[in-house]
């Protein structure tokens, strides 16, 4: 049991406590070094999924305590889903959709927006020596990204679009881009589609002629309603629509296009840790351009408005 | 070009009418024998699709006028998508998603509520005479039905539920009755629950304890709003749901459900002739229980009364 400098969301607001209690329960003990501010935590913040506790979900950190004494010191970054071993779901190897299953900082277990947090030892992943804190804490999202590849067989000549320009949708177009040759991203801000185009991405803002009913696959990850508009209207009859964004609300989507032109929509959440961690190891995917801000606990309030501004990509936090 | 008794539908009301002009144009002039009322053709009246002109798109007829002379006087049915043979659509033999298409009775081309009809022969199918009329007007919804195994390569252990009991989900049902081990259908009816029971299936009303989040496949085919909320609580994590019904407007979806349970959702529309022919054929589709009425043209009132009513199944035109 250790006491941990936290922040703590009781449902109103969100507070820096000194005395957070994190018990190890036969889980690894973590001391955080990087966590990323992700759009779910900024959701949770406005009453998505009910959380109360430590919020966060993505982070690389050092284990310091745990029964697996080999990986006492080690290097780690940690899948968010702890699951039972025992339902339906794990019993066919679907642990990340396991019936009983506590979420990071999301579902009944504490985040990472804290100096020190449990995970079970299955759930972590030791982090290569070449790839550094502030990139190692992108795993998580960016096996989010990855996820895409595992539920859809992308052929290579699809023509593919992705809807967004935001932290998650330029992961997703990095990965979109080894896989397919014909890609282009949809975004807002001038800044952000900048950048795409550093990484040698076609990305424009707004819908072009031609660009109606005319892809193959096309990835959702606006984190806004009315991204999933547009998106429809792009998908060509039987293509592929990813739902990346967990909107918080119902919303009203047209499903006569759904049925008319026989569109496969494909929600998708967290994602394969292992390939993520190959990129990030092999240097196939830049996540350094993304990071706009690192800010101590207690610069938690700077860091949340940083995060929720228009023009921002990754804010992490130090804790 | 004949003068044709039909109902013709100006955007307000459907009337008969004794002198509508039906021009052959280098297609197949065909005299309808039997037609069926469809979900589709009730909303059609509604203001679906703002379709002007004669509806109908289910139907059995023979042949008396086609450049085709070997086709001049079989009996036929005929799909209802006609492409331009053109389109991207078109080049990849996805001739139903036509970019140009007229649809019988439904988008740019006067449909089977009428004497005559036309329509390129490419559409046509010759009825096996096995085939009587009075089920081989069941060839099109019932493949409907068959798209869902063309779209979902279904496997055999899925425990599949159909939410509806209606015509579409009856077909359904017996469509998947035969591929899948273990299918409830979810109905609303006693009286086509138990019509589903007297063909072998599992029909029950409401949900009962355990369906929760438990299918594999769950198709949607109420044809209302409420069913789709119903069928997304059913299906299991990375489970499918195959939606059915064309439900006219915008309707609230619950994305959270989607995305956090990696729902796949595919749109299903028209189907594959051949197989619905080939069950009709040899009798493994039981559709002569379906048929609540037989009615005249001059009866439309009664016969779209009949059908628009709560418990009937299906009503067909002799016109």
């Amino acid at each position: 049991m250790v006491r941990s400098r936290a922040l703590y969301f009781d449902g109103h607001e969100l507070r820096l406590i000194d005395d957070h209690v994190v018990e190890r329960g036969g889980e690894a003990l973590i001391r955080v070094g990087l966590a990323g501010i992700c759009g779910t935590d900024l959701q949770i913040l406005r009453g998505y999924a009910s959380f109360r506790g430590v919020p966060g979900h993505e982070f690389v950190g050092r284990v310091v305590e745990s029964d697996r004494s080999d990986l006492v010191g080690a290097r780690v970054v940690g899948e968010i889903n702890a699951a039972c071993g025992r339902c339906d779901m794990c019993a066919v190897g679907l642990r990340r959709h396991c019936r009983n299953r506590t979420v990071l900082g999301i579902k009944g277990r504490d985040g990472v927006f804290a100096e020190y947090v449990r995970l079970p030892v299955e759930n972590l992943h030791r982090v290569p020596d070449s790839v550094e804190d502030e990139r190692a804490v992108f795993t998580e999202p960016l096996a989010a990204a990855f996820e895409i590849l595992e539920q859809v067989h992308v052929d290579p000549s699809w023509r593919t679009c992705v809807v967004g320009d935001g932290r998650l949708a330029n992961l997703i177009a990095q990965v979109l881009r080894d896989r397919v040759w014909k890609l282009k991203v949809i975004g807002r801000h001038q800044r952000k589609i900048g950048l795409l185009r550093e990484l040698g991405i076609e990305a424009v803002e707004g819908v072009e002629p031609g660009d109606e009913s005319s892809y193959d696959l096309v990835v959702e990850a606006t984190g806004r309603a009315e991204g999933l508009s547009l998106a429809l209207r792009l998908v060509r009859p039987r293509g592929h629509l990813v739902l990346k964004s967990t909107i918080a609300s119902e919303y009203r989507i047209d499903l006569a296009k759904v049925v008319v032109d026989e569109l496969h929509v494909v929600g998708s959440r967290c994602g394969p840790f292992r390939p993520a961690l190959s990129a990030l190891s092999s240097g196939s995917i830049d996540v350094r351009r993304l990071v706009d801000g690192v800010y101590g606990l207690e610069e938690f309030r700077d860091a949340f408005a940083a995060a929720s501004s228009r023009g921002t990509l990754k804010v992490l936090l130090r804790p």
